[in-house]
């Protein structure tokens, strides 16, 4: 079958960094093209582009472009310049761990050039292509092994957006979706909003609108109820961390993963083995707490509470492993218990 | 200890009924006067005074007003405009039950009355101003049985809004909060923003800065976590009907019982007597569905999802009882089983 897929939310293109601006979403599909690693630094920080593995892409992007910029001056000068701008990108979201891993990987290719780096460059945007190229298959293997959890008529529950713009295309938690769909499924999705930057309603529900993959909104507060009323029969949610005992993801999930719980209704995570962090516990972690002001004003445009009262904005939330129907990664479909057989 | 209580929502002064425009909240205290039953019934149902009590206090005094406007006809054209009045007030938000009952009320008055209408103006005038003062009494009751249930210290979770706002003054689910304060104890509260029209984020937070009550407000998305940091000790909540074997209340509810369950937290439902159906279960309970746009538009400020894409926006969620601690009423504290058997 004919699918189309939503396209990249970034891409190297004539030696510029292009991305789609997910500012102005859903309301306008409008492009953005940086060949200055400054501008690209600055598209991360005001979330021009967001999503752990896509920003990953960014920096790596905004690194290649450095290296164009600085690559006939004297190596020492060069590196000097380089590890500015490695210092510029990596401070925009400083929680991102992707950011640092793909600055760190950009990083071996350039210390360890022997020559002048004049030719270097070329090898930096090769590296940063090949990332990009990489996530869209490790999302493509995602997809395939989440498809086989997933049955004709089925209606997917997700929260936030882990999907094609939150990393470069094809999405972690909708790659299963897109993957049934491929294999001749019909399947459709209920995105929860998810508060307070409503990345499920402005994101989610633009990209699949584009697939044309069957999608409804629903306030965070709804999840159970659609559970009990029995519109969905599966939740697959992202994650920014999987620790040796819960997933990290935005704030919210728990709450999902209760009701799923509850309602007999499987859970579970897509979670590209670069997001495992199984030596760590939930104890390890701390969670970001962000400004007031995202809860208070929606989008910025209208404040919602009181002047004077302040809301409290975790970013992120613990779903605890007994929660967890399975974990999908690029290699295949595991329980907790053989996740951590597999990968700890 | 001298404690200030928001204002009451509506009163009957001078012939007229004034009500605090709650369309304007948090933003401005703002106030409205009508001698004209008709304008009252648009207030309900413009929704610048909401909340099931509330509501039915405005349906009474309205038809007070209506009794004053038609007094000087002849008994049986009075009967007719009279008719007509309860009509349009009853319209105007066809699933408050009691906006019924307070119609009822005041019609057995009506309707009982031997002589020519000129004098009956004065016993509805009367029995409104009663009704009123019953649902504070109601309200005080249920704050001091609540507030047995409260220890100095203590933070309090609340979903919507069911406080003073939401009645004529001192409210259900936030009375045990105001009457543990007169107490003396020390209790905060944190206050789920309530999606899609925020009664959580624009009254409760406003009418507990009014009292002085110290107030944090939170997406909905965030009552698990805050339960799991250990940031909350119990939850009140109101409801719109209490069944055989559920609590009905605003959507989101469901989520915050399980989170509360699963976190050893007390779940607690502050419910005046006439909100008791338990000739009722749930499958006799149809949950209105509620205009897209609530949840699609922001306060019909911002739009958050894609033109053509569809929310679905349940008003009311289903808490079975076994998610249930205890049912405050202005009689006492009752667990599901003892309401049964006190009430049934």
């Amino acid at each position: 079958m004919i699918l189309i897929f939503m396209i990249p939310s970034i891409e190297w293109v004539n030696n510029k960094v292009k991305m789609i601006d997910q500012t102005v979403l859903p309301h306008k599909l409008e492009f953005l093209e940086f060949d200055d690693y400054r501008d690209v630094a600055t598209s991360i920080k005001v979330m021009n582009i967001r999503g752990a593995p896509a920003i990953g892409i960014a920096a790596a992007m905004g690194m290649a472009l450095a290296t164009l910029e600085f690559k006939e001056l004297p190596k020492e000068t060069f590196l000097e310049e380089m590890e500015k701008a490695a210092d510029i990108i990596r401070k925009t979201r400083p929680t991102a761990s992707n950011l640092f891993w793909a600055i760190d990987r950009i990083w071996k290719i350039i210390s360890s050039y022997p020559d002048n780096p004049s030719n270097l460059s070329e090898l930096v945007i090769e590296e940063a292509k090949l990332m990009a190229q990489e996530d869209v298959n490790v999302n493509k293997n995602i997809g395939k092994n989440g498809a086989s959890l997933l049955d004709d008529g089925d209606a997917i529950l997700t929260h936030c957006n882990a999907g094609s713009l939150a990393t470069v295309q094809y999405g972690t938690a909708l790659a299963p979706v897109r993957a049934a769909i491929e294999q001749g499924k019909n399947i459709s999705v209920i995105a929860d909003e998810t508060r307070p930057r409503l990345q499920g309603a402005r994101l989610t529900a633009y990209e699949l609108q584009y697939d044309k993959i069957p999608v409804k909104v629903i306030s965070d507060a709804s999840s159970g109820l659609i559970m009990r009323l029995g519109k969905i029969n599966k939740v697959i949610v992202g994650t920014d961390r999987v620790t040796s005992d819960a997933v990290f993801n935005k704030i919210g999930t728990y709450l999902v993963a209760l009701a799923a719980k509850d309602n007999n209704i499987p859970f579970y995570v897509a979670a590209p083995t670069s997001t495992l962090s199984l030596h760590e516990t939930i104890k390890d972690v701390t969670i970001e707490q962000r400004d007031s002001i995202e809860v208070s004003n929606v989008l910025g445009k209208v404040q919602i509470v009181p002047d004077g009262v302040e809301c409290l904005n975790y970013a992120f939330d613990i779903t605890p492993f007994r929660l967890v129907t399975a974990i999908i990664t690029e290699d295949g479909v595991f329980s907790p218990k053989e996740l951590l057989k597999q990968y700890k």
